[in-house]
């Protein structure tokens, strides 16, 4: 506790989830610390209490959580028997390991999920090769393998279409030790996410569930509220919150779901802030960043209604080295309904995540456009 | 610049509008600077960059205006001379030590704005007691005198109800080397205020008229949009543009107003964020803070449409030394449609404005109960 008994949340990892939590600590009165691993990274650049260590380091994790009331976490890529330990010695980490877990096995998730009866993909160990042509002769080629742990944003994802890629594949990563898994391809119609904030008690707050517009397994768009039938959301809603009890989440926990046909299949969890929920800082009543650190401090939540009939937010994707700021004027300029422009503080590269912006309205197709188009103007794309 | 050109925005302060605009920086990849009396100043608390120094004291503000782009303000009281000197030399100051001074020498303001033909309460300087009688015999008791510099929230005003008063209010006053006017005693039937955000090549957005609450001279609440026929904020709204163009404002220039019968009478300009403004962060598309940052980086401003129909804002007052932090629970269980705190990180001493908490709504009613209990809550006056 600090002085004047306002909790230290303490966050581990120093990315842009953290960079947004820390702006929205600041009305909260709370103190924000963070682990980052370079001073330069995006939290680390807007937070003036920053320690350096690394994620996967016990001891790192041992000493930071000591300066903390609460730790929680930009990112799950983190050394889940150090937090263990840390909470076993009496220390507060939230969300858990075991929750953690989750999201960190993508098997152990796929696995406990199924086990209690929830839509997933069918899904398989890759042990050796004729795993491969015993789950392609269930499904049908193509037929997907991930890690089981680290990948994201299309990465630690390929397809196999046939059995000569699938050989090729299976020689080229046998002897990595990397654990892999077999998933059935699924002919997806659309994807869509459903946040929930919870607290330790159970006591919860569900988002509107959301359209994310998905290319080479990465988001570039997420809308709200998803343009789907009412029995869509509902269904998508409820899979949502069941998760989060399932799971014990603590904070935001991101459900990502694939819509094919009459089917709901749950793709992937997050048990942190996401990227489907960047839209509420600007569209909600209460921010997914706002709701994360009350729930970690559980503290009563606050509403996550839209604050406008339509909004959509569109990720700014790297496209060249050049900086953002001249581009800043023009990304502006955008009309009277305007754009909301959130800046990550990180270099420029192709690809990369560097910022998203937000656009409220009432029409789907001309908010998109105008979120679209500033995002465009941001990375370089037009003008 | 910093290394990858975003501007550095100084501002010289460090209370709780430098710490709402450090906020507002984060997303739009601005590093902000700030110029603190304390390290514990508000603004302090939450900024990585922080500069020990004195805002008037003139080395401390050249010293910090090399480290910046643009300067700008969390409060008037600054060395102005220094301010154009920075200027001067080629430093960019905004709003600049022409405009400021509107905000810091309230005869000065009077002045001018008379001259332009802008609707004053009369006023006189006070150099000598038989100014006092004089100025009685015109207008009747109470007379009201106000220090030429330096006074808010109440403080440096006084009001003289007869001539025996006035008399050993001169006495007491006379050889202090304050200088004093003497104002009109204005009926007020309600307080208006009204913010414009204002580029340097005079671009402007402005705010909802809203009406200011005040108890001795302090804002206690403010109501968003103004309870008023239209007619009259439309008349408040041209006042606050004219004067923005008058000064020469660049960023948020407030003007609050009286509404006395049906004449609207002009009470003070603040050259900065203001408190009346402070709804906007949660009530409008973009806050007072980012279009002051975005006026100041003569960059597009954004919308200031209300979000809710009604925007209630309660100040925190102190009312004891306690800690805010165990009342946090209290405070945010406000129901369905919820409450935004936003505190200052500030000791709490009695009287003190230590933060804020705005409600949205649909009725003005509710939507002040709601914001006034959880004000309450946070400073103890109700559980």
């Amino acid at each position: 506790m600090t002085p004047d008994a306002f909790p230290v949340v303490g966050i581990v990892g120093a990315g842009q989830l953290a960079r947004m939590m820390v702006q929205a600590a600041i009305p909260l009165g709370i103190s924000v610390r963070v682990l980052a691993e370079h001073p330069d990274d995006s939290a680390a650049l807007v937070c003036p209490h920053v320690d350096i260590g690394m994620p996967n380091n016990a001891r790192h994790l041992r000493e930071f959580a000591a300066r903390c009331d609460v730790v929680t976490l930009d990112h799950e890529l983190v050394y889940l028997d150090a937090l263990a330990e840390i909470e076993a010695g009496g220390g507060v980490v939230r969300p858990n390991a075991a929750t953690l877990r989750y999201a960190k096995d993508k098997f152990y998730q796929r696995t406990e999920f199924r086990r209690a009866g929830l839509p997933v993909p069918d899904f398989a160990e890759l042990l050796n090769f004729p795993a491969i042509e015993e789950f392609a002769a269930r499904h049908g080629w193509p037929v997907v393998v991930k890690t089981q742990q680290g990948g994201y944003d299309g990465r630690g994802v390929w397809v196999l279409e046939d059995e000569d890629e699938a050989r090729d594949f299976f020689d080229a990563t046998a002897g990595t030790g990397v654990d892999l898994m077999l998933e059935q391809h699924v002919r997806i119609d659309r994807e869509l996410a459903v946040l929930v904030a919870r607290r330790p008690g159970g006591e919860s707050v569900t988002y509107p569930v959301v359209e994310t517009v998905q290319r080479d397994g990465i988001c570039h768009e997420v809308i709200a509220p998803a343009p789907v039938a009412i029995e869509i959301a509902e269904r998508a809603r409820a899979l949502g919150e069941r998760i989060a009890e399932l799971t014990g989440a603590v904070g935001i926990i991101a459900t990502e779901l694939f819509v094919a046909g009459d089917e709901l299949l749950i793709n992937e969890v997050a048990t942190r802030p996401h990227n489907s929920g960047h839209f509420s800082i600007d569209g909600c009543a209460t921010s997914q960043f706002a709701n994360h650190l009350r729930a970690v401090l559980d503290w009563p939540l606050g509403p996550a209604d839209l604050v406008a009939p339509v909004v959509v937010m569109a990720n700014l994707l790297g496209e060249d080295r050049a900086s953002l700021a001249p581009r800043m004027r023009g990304a502006l300029d955008a009309g009277p309904r305007g754009v909301h422009p959130h800046l990550y503080g990180k270099d420029v590269r192709p690809g990369r995540k560097i910022g998203h912006v937000t656009a409220l309205g009432d029409d789907l197709e001309e908010t998109r456009a105008r979120a679209v188009h500033a995002a465009a103007v941001l990375t370089g794309r037009a003008t």
